[in-house]
């Protein structure tokens, strides 16, 4: 009901989403080792906003004196008890298994621990596809008109083509479940056309043609765009580019993981984007997040989480 | 005397350059066929400006026209005839052999026929070092507090370790000529940990070892690290990164052209930057000028060539 008076001049970000959490289905999120106050309050603030139940996995001890810091009483959420960060990975993917959590998001422990059971042959959360990573960057109306998805930016290293193509099958699927029906994709690259010292610019064309043969299925996909002819109709134009995706993406594909890291951050850092990243093509939406996160870029993300969810299951 | 009253909150992109270019010595432009409007525009704003010389190498009767469309009348440029722009790019090259031009800027042909005489090996204008590019970005100081040096972005695709080593002494040299006395560098990758999978962050922690061994001299050099490291102490502390670079960076290294093309071409679009760019280890300043750069960029790239030429005689 807050957010029933936004108007494109305010800058809500990710006000839909949130609203289409409030009224979806009741999900539930395993926080993997909380045991920081940034984790517990994106966690306890999605449940205030739209209702996704916090499911704490870690020390009950050093969490309940946490809560306690927080001012949470009565109404505190479910405590999983794990003796370790590591354990509490572990448990947290038999949740999912179990049909109890719908959602993982990393507390306070190192990527790698909080993805290793995660990214288990046997008994982790892959599904047949290649698991790939969006930041649904929500910026300022007077930097782009619309949510910007940028793919892959915290994943995959330096994908090849067969990656590439995943990567952006994820993040169609995925923008889908955002209600954005028919995307536009921005492949991108430094230069418009296609240079064979220029391996980004021929994959590029590649995943294009692949569009165009239903290899790739679900938007409107152009590359090799430069930044500028792919956020600006009028340098298209320019230069003569007849694009469908010229001046209105809202999925960027990078060639590599620098190059997505460093545009989020810059749209962060000196745009004011908020953020919140995901990783897809898992059991369970899992969520990344960084110590550097600001508590609203961790809210989305759930909101964005509950959306999702079920939707691989 | 029209930049005396800038203050830190006024954003007067290159104002001091400006400055520099209009104290220092008279400078000549070769401008390579300069037969559209805005090439002849940036030309003869910096003449008006800052007194840069233009010398306009192409066919006179097209370049005449033009100069009445802009309405120049008695003070018109030289004009040195050339029938194509093939031969306007070489005729350009030799000029500045004959000491007659101090500085070359493409007009409106192909960067591939403009660069193909400046690079030829024994008649253009190699010296004995690798050739690099550097985009000055001044951005309005909501953005950053300073002018950011992204290299490179536009010339070398994918350098190797000896590369990035040539290219950051270029830039570190170039800074220099501009009055930044002792640079800031940030050798940017994805992560600010050394990570065996990303070679991007071992080739900066092997540059940031280089420039500690005197391999690399002129700056203070730091690597590897992540956008928000780089340009956020708060960042870099939170993550307990000790640098000496952390939130002041001038320069950034990045690790392909296709990271540095992006994030100059977003700071242009999404934050109002104006990039003039530059070509450096020739024998003169070299601007790849594009068609879509403003005239502001344009003229700004010309006040960096005057105030640089010359050191590379």
């Amino acid at each position: 009901l807050s957010v029933t008076h936004t108007s494109t001049a305010e800058f809500v970000p990710f006000g839909d989403t949130i609203a289409s959490a409030r009224r979806g289905p009741r999900r539930t999120v395993a926080v993997v080792w909380p045991h920081d106050l940034e984790s517990l309050r994106g966690a306890l603030d999605a449940r205030t906003q739209f209702g996704v139940e916090p499911l704490l996995v870690g020390q009950p001890a050093a969490i309940l004196a946490l809560l306690d810091q927080l001012r949470v009483g009565e109404d505190r959420p479910r405590i999983v008890p794990a003796a370790s960060d590591v354990e509490a990975a572990s448990s947290a993917v038999a949740l999912v298994h179990a049909g109890e959590a719908d959602i993982l998001m990393k507390g306070h422990l190192h990527s790698d621990d909080f993805l290793r059971p995660i990214l288990h042959k046997e008994r982790g959360l892959r599904l047949n596809r290649l698991m790939s990573h969006v930041f649904a960057c929500a910026v300022p109306p007077s930097t782009y008109h619309k949510t910007l998805y940028i793919t892959d930016a915290a994943f995959n290293v330096a994908p090849d083509l067969a990656a590439k193509r995943s990567i952006l099958q994820n993040a169609i699927d995925f923008v889908h479940l955002l209600g954005c029906e028919r995307p536009k994709v921005a492949i991108l690259a430094a230069v418009e056309s296609v240079n064979p010292a220029m391996p980004a610019t021929v994959d590029a064309a590649a995943l294009t043609a692949m569009a165009r043969r239903g290899q790739i299925t679900g938007g409107v996909v152009d590359g090799p765009l430069a930044f500028d002819n792919a956020v600006s109709l009028r340098c298209a134009q320019g230069k003569g580019i007849d694009s469908p995706v010229a001046g209105d993406p809202d999925i960027m594909l990078v060639p590599t993981i620098e190059v997505g890291n460093i545009m989020y951050k810059q749209l962060v850092h000196f745009c004011g984007a908020i953020a919140p990243g995901i990783v897809l093509g898992a059991r369970a939406p899992v969520l990344l997040t960084s110590r550097s996160e600001p508590a609203a870029a961790r809210t989305a993300a759930l909101a964005i989480a509950a959306v999702i969810a079920g939707a691989n299951r």
